[in-house]
């Protein structure tokens, strides 16, 4: 395959050629964020629902880049153009920059767009992933930041408990998963999602959405009991759209799992309606 | 100034080419650990504590570098000699590195070693700064992370606070700031710092290890009300050694700082030695 480009700050640099030096204040700090789009033949999906929480992630860490989300999108469709891959993911991040003396802002912030090939799952795959719940509250869980050293530093233990993915609890209260978020259906076929510091994914706007569809869809905190109690549930996010849980803390869920299947096929629906 | 020479891994290179691929997992996830020290008049401070912690740090995150201490002790030197900086700080940092799908490990960690013209101390600065408190706990406190998201993101409300730096306090109990140590001095002249899920800094060490010179000092956790009843109350760290604390949000403590600077001058007496 050709080289891929990627995007650094106003160019187009061969991947391998694409670099940051080393006193970015994400390398010297870990302070950065980013967003992440995928394209299913060549199209965007949900791109307006990005660029919005990405200029907003930018605004909220103190930070900026000089381009508007008009010129933004004429550099996405430059690069796709470049790179040629219809079927991608698409990741936006903007590091913390170049900083007098390596910890103190205002900085010069870095944005680095890069591209790889991705299949967005286009039907609904029932096999269920397990998660193993862990106490953690991600901080500033508002913004889409870089910081993710909490997941990462817990692949070992994940693999120890045979567990998919974590599941974040903070004081009995359920949040979300490093890299989606979490919902139950409970045993009266209602959706519930956390509503307090997580990440507002874009699919779980989208689910969220479904509100009028016949379905009962709860936005609010819900504790550990509750998820106990739960007959389905499941995580959304742009890679996964919506992945059924089998199984929490190695306890199998009790539902058939036919509420996560209507929701999953809607979503596929909206989803083909973008491209 | 001739430019400064930064160590990348197994190479010396000016500080304008040193860099990483964008690909990098503390670019994409804020993923690494450093460590600190300075040298003065050439002679490093401390370094067998940083070094220990240096490797601790780098085995509890799951990551690893070829180079051996004595090794690393090897291109500390050569760096020394091509900078030519007798009084710096010197940074060693390993990031998570090269991680095939930008978020599984393992990775191929990065090392990154930079120096910097930096003079430490030498004298005690009677001048106190005031410090604001904040709900924060850093994740994973016992390594010394790049994580400072928290931190940097903090800055702006500093400013509003007229605060010189930030005291994190989590359920009620005193922990410490993104970069000191944090002691209080009772009325009745006891010395206490917190003990758990805080960074055990390298000058704090030094300050607990003077408990034999007719000093209490108490490694417990504590609570606010015994900071908003102490006499005195200090930082410590690599670059300010001891600097003593006169507010906590806004409130002027009412000690006169004795205990403070006694101890400042035994920490003197010990950083002296080392040079």
């Amino acid at each position: 395959m050709d080289p891929k480009y990627v995007f650094v700050n106003n160019t187009f640099l061969a991947e391998d050629k694409a670099s940051l030096l080393v006193s970015d204040l994400a390398i010297q700090r870990g302070y950065g964020i980013f967003d992440f789009f995928k394209t299913i033949n060549g199209k965007p999906i949900f791109l307006e629902d990005h660029l919005k929480r990405f200029y907003n992630s930018i605004a909220k860490m103190h930070m900026e880049i000089k381009q508007s989300p008009d010129e933004l999108k004429d550099i996405l469709q430059d690069l796709q153009q470049v790179n040629d891959i219809p079927d991608s993911g698409i990741k936006m991040i903007v590091t913390g920059g170049y900083s007098e003396d390596g910890y103190t802002q205002p900085a010069k912030q870095n944005l680095i767009i890069t591209q790889t090939p991705f299949i967005a799952p286009t039907t609904f795959s029932a096999n269920g992933i397990s998660l193993a719940t862990y106490h953690y509250q991600r901080p500033l869980s508002e913004m889409k930041t870089i910081d993710y050293s909490m997941a990462i530093w817990l692949q070992p233990w994940l693999k120890e408990q045979k567990a998919d993915d974590v599941l974040y609890q903070h004081g009995n209260v359920v949040r979300e998963c490093p890299r989606a978020n979490f919902f139950i259906v409970t045993k009266n076929h209602e959706v519930i999602t956390a509503k307090n510091n997580v990440l507002h994914g874009v699919i779980r706007k989208n689910i969220l959405g479904l509100r009028g569809a016949g379905f009962k869809i709860t936005e609010r905190d819900f504790i550990m009991e509750e998820l106990q109690n739960a007959s389905e549930a499941f995580i959304t996010s742009t890679t996964k759209h919506i992945l059924p849980v089998k199984m929490i803390d190695q306890v199998p869920l009790p539902g058939d799992g036919a509420v996560t299947q209507l929701l999953a096929d809607l979503l596929l629906q909206k989803v083909k309606a973008q491209y």
